[in-house]
């Protein structure tokens, strides 16, 4: 039941039409199948949640998807709870994000083990692809406080959405900072995410719901247990150009986000402080190991610039390289439309008003050539 | 008038039992001489103060040898000055160390452009081969000056020797911790070697001259003029394993000992500070730039043992290849004397009691196999 590439486009356009967050609510909360297997999912049938309807033996037919997986899927039931969730979410005023929307966060595809659907208070917006993480100890010193406020404030000022985990002490403070710079802030969270954890940042959640995004990839009811924390520490990377460490214990979760963003190949950046503060002794131990010593958010901007170079951000800074004067007008119109922002190719085909298999040669044509870049779920997006 | 090897050596033990040192002072004063072009008349005579008594066409035939330094050699006529130094180093209870004597610091006669003779107050001793140098800041910080305090007692409690250049701040607490901690220190000086600068260090400078050496290379009447340090800087890490920059401004004499120490091959580590005090933005520039990140002396010893597992230090921390049992007396006994320390080859043919052409043939054999090495001026030392 491998669908052909416009079947898929148009069944995945149908499914955003119609908000039709069911079958993926029901992938995010079958036993067994992990962020891996589902990816196995959308290279095997294009929509993951076609995987529900079909027969075991296909599912069984698709390489390297495990016994528990297959067994999960075919022997799903939990609608009743997949209900509530919907009508949780929609009493929350929560979106659900699903890996194959547009607005899924393109850098976050990119991991190896990116979550099928995010539930989002707030808004993900185009700009949030010029992302950068700041984590730290809870237990902040005012030295550290500082440093956070300082970098989040410059971030903010070169336009970068500033990322964290809500926490007590260096999250809270850059998460503030970006929000009083009027900047974009993305808070991730290691329980649902209608709760606001701890207590004492509600306010702070309502901020970041307003003025950017408090995302989740657990079910709305999920606890802040200990055990989703580092599974959420990975989000906080993959959604970032880089991990800004800013006060760390030996024994700090911001160490485990480090390592995953150097799985991921994030840029991992950490501030010095003085020998004999155990708060910084986290932050020494990743310079020494390779990590970027930071001292301003220049030292930040000047490594990850060639990456911002290289992104698929329509932030307008970084320059496409231009289409050849004799290419034809339905070739240019495409990709003007992309210039302005990375489109999924049903609404590639909805703007243009070109048919369907002429978009669909245009597009590979442009990515042969190395105009375009096509990433997961059919969206297009400028090579820059 | 290339000599063969044994002359040479006599030649060589001529001048050590004597106490020769006008020949010495004079080439140190040379015009147009400087210490590569020395290290050329090293490598024609052996006996470098030979160039002082040959014929213009003979330095003329040397590989090299500069115009500036050929002249300033034949018309050498600075006796009386040669003269006037000498009583003063009499009086002042100095020592002339030259680059041929085996109390000359081995790894000072590594580096490209080691100071012909080096004047010392107090004594050299074998164990400062194992050497790593403290410098920093002139207007220290409490907590540079813990740093520093701190790092010179962990290594004068590893046995090294500190060594630094006797200025006010860092370099002052680097002496004063490890003479109070009973180890050794070595001061370089940018200024005649009799001179005590800063003047609130001369009781400091005494109490170096006693637990461990203060040197120069400049001659006695040297004053301590800015264009002399930067020569002095690279003395400091020439003669150790690896410089420590505890705090410097981005304009710090110590970021140009920690630049000659990475000419020179030998480890830069540098302390972080809080970000915002100048006095620390010259260490992260170092970090940035590759220096290792030190919190404690753990960190340094780290990063230096396979170096000095390599050294040819006597310090009986490392162990020696062992001889086949089947060799010979002769060679055994020649083993056993270089075991105990690094000897000049006359050394070695007085103390052993043998021939010296046996000697001669049983030292080649033994580097040839890789359990010695010679130094320049004929100095063989243990292959560790």
């Amino acid at each position: 039941m491998i669908q052909p590439s416009l079947s898929f486009a148009e069944e995945v356009s149908s499914t955003v039409m119609s908000g039709d967050y069911a079958p993926w609510l029901a992938l995010a909360r079958v036993k067994g199948l992990g962020c891996v297997s589902f990816k196995k999912l959308v290279a095997h049938f294009g929509d993951p949640t076609l995987a529900l309807s079909v027969a075991r033996s296909e599912l069984a037919a698709i390489d390297g998807l495990q016994r528990d997986a297959i067994d999960g899927i075919v022997g799903f039931s939990q609608w009743a709870e997949v209900d509530i969730d919907l009508k949780r979410i929609a009493n929350a005023g929560i979106t659900v994000v699903r890996y194959t929307d547009a607005v899924y966060p393109a850098r976050l595809r990119t991991i190896a083990d990116p979550p099928p659907v995010l539930y989002v208070k707030g808004a993900l917006t185009e700009a949030d692809d010029k992302a950068v993480a700041i984590v730290g100890s809870r237990s902040a010193s005012d030295y550290g406080r500082r440093v956070a406020r300082d970098l989040a404030r410059g971030l903010a000022s070169f336009g970068f959405t500033v990322v964290s985990g809500m926490a007590r002490g260096i999250d809270g403070m850059a998460h503030e900072t970006a929000l009083n710079c009027h900047g974009r802030t993305i808070a991730v969270l290691g329980s649902g995410v209608e709760r606001a954890y701890p207590p004492e940042h509600h306010k702070l959640y309502q901020r970041i719901a307003e003025q950017g995004a408090v995302i989740s990839e657990f079910p709305m009811a999920t606890k802040p247990m200990a055990f989703n924390f580092p599974a959420r520490n990975r989000l906080i990377s993959g959604l970032s150009l880089g991990v800004v460490v800013v006060e760390a214990t030996e024994k700090s979760g911001s160490l485990i986000t480090a390592s995953l963003a150097v799985d991921q190949g994030r840029e991992v950046f950490a501030v010095p402080g003085e020998v004999g503060s155990s708060r910084s002794r986290g932050a020494h131990r990743l310079i020494r190991q390779g990590a970027k010593l930071v001292e301003t958010v220049d030292d930040i901007i000047e490594e990850i610039a060639p990456q911002l170079a290289r992104s698929s951000g329509s932030t307008g800074k970084t320059e496409a390289r231009q289409l050849p004067h004799n290419s034809g007008e339905a070739v240019q119109k495409i990709f003007a439309l992309l210039q302005a922002r990375s489109l999924q190719i049903d609404e590639i085909i909805e703007s243009s008003g070109l048919g369907s298999a002429q978009v669909l040669g245009i597009l590979l044509d442009l990515e042969l050539q190395g105009y375009l870049r096509q990433l997961p779920g059919k969206v297009y997006t400028i090579e820059r």
